[in-house]
């Protein structure tokens, strides 16, 4: 028998962000709520992206929508005028979004009665990656104005990506995007997510997107 | 006389940052070193105005540069074809640039017989506005691709440039980016930056950016 006890205090934020997350994630589960956290850099087109997707499945499904913001409500503006259940949520200054401020979003909307939840998480292809917010997957965007190196310099939000979009490929030549060089930096960083190539201004490619997204919302709702 | 001392532990990791901020700003002033810290959103043209600035001042000056980003040398790559002395910093999954690891980078790049130190700092329009790296002035780039609203969501960024510089204007009417939209959102967060619209691929506007930088360089050389 030992003479004293070891009580181990090297827990981080991290660690219990996680475990919190867990119990997020069996919430949502129970009451067969699909949670989507969609991150990525600043202007990279995740309002418009969301307005779209909103627009083609709200016939289907019942949705709310999480716009995380540091200022403003520019966003929620936005997708709250394709009628569905919309909270803006100040981050206070915060780059990224705890289980906590989650939680307290999906709580504040209304989450029980709801097929989707969107959460439009803090510009910022660094901080939000660190932060599991209890969802059932996470959306990366990448636009082709931003470059195809991104995922060599951002590796932990390539990491963590569920599923990829690359956006604006419209204007991919102007840019000298390559959807080669892309992938492949994808997938130094990241064996399995699907990556799907897309523009809602040409609208092209969103198909999809929306068919994958619809398989795992069934998959939830059934499940 | 007090029965006691009283020890002030509320000090928090901004202010120690920015006491030593001050410290490296003599330093630099004693060696007459002008230090730009160039912030922006990940792919917002940071490295190619970089590239383009040191293309015209590098007969004129003596440069230095420091790229920072948490994993890769592709911007350090680029930088130093353009046979400038150049430092790739990796921030070890860091968000930001402390004072500390500008300080360190700084040594580590040999500063003292320079004219200028330009700092290309982790691409993210949040975290490195909150610490002060000891530099001159900070430069903030906007990119058409981002859009104008970008300083009503991000406003710490907008407040702590000395100078901001919207990059991409080339292609500003395919992102219906409106110049007059974006300076309003730049003067709601801040009264006095003045704001350079530019294009570095069409070589519009490089010019006036270029002319306000050579009077800061010129002001510490010869101050």
């Amino acid at each position: 028998m030992e003479r004293y006890n070891v009580v181990e205090i090297k827990e981080d934020v991290t660690s219990r962000n996680n475990l919190f997350a867990a119990e997020i994630k069996r919430k949502l589960a129970d009451k067969k709520v699909f949670y989507l956290n969609v991150m990525a850099s600043p202007g990279s087109g995740k309002t418009t992206l969301l307005a779209e997707l909103i627009r083609r499945l709200k016939g289907d499904y019942k949705i709310g929508v999480i716009e995380a913001d540091i200022d403003s409500s520019v966003d929620a503006e936005t997708i709250s005028k394709t009628g569905v259940r919309t909270l803006q949520m100040h981050t206070a200054g915060a780059c990224h979004i705890t289980c906590q401020m989650s939680y307290e979003a999906l709580c504040a909307l209304g989450y029980e009665d709801l097929d989707v939840v969107f959460l439009e998480n803090v510009g910022n292809l660094v901080c939000p990656a660190e932060f599991d917010t209890g969802a059932s997957e996470n959306l990366v965007l990448l636009s082709t104005p931003e470059g195809d190196d991104k995922p060599k310099k951002y590796p932990l939000m390539f990491q963590v990506a569920n599923v990829v979009a690359v956006t604006k490929t419209d204007v991919a030549d102007v840019f000298d995007f390559s959807a080669e060089r892309a992938e492949k930096n994808v997938r130094s960083r990241n064996g399995t997510a699907p990556v799907f190539f897309l523009s809602v201004v040409a609208q092209e490619g969103v198909d999809d997107l929306e068919r994958y997204l619809r398989q795992k919302i069934n998959m939830v709702k059934n499940g």
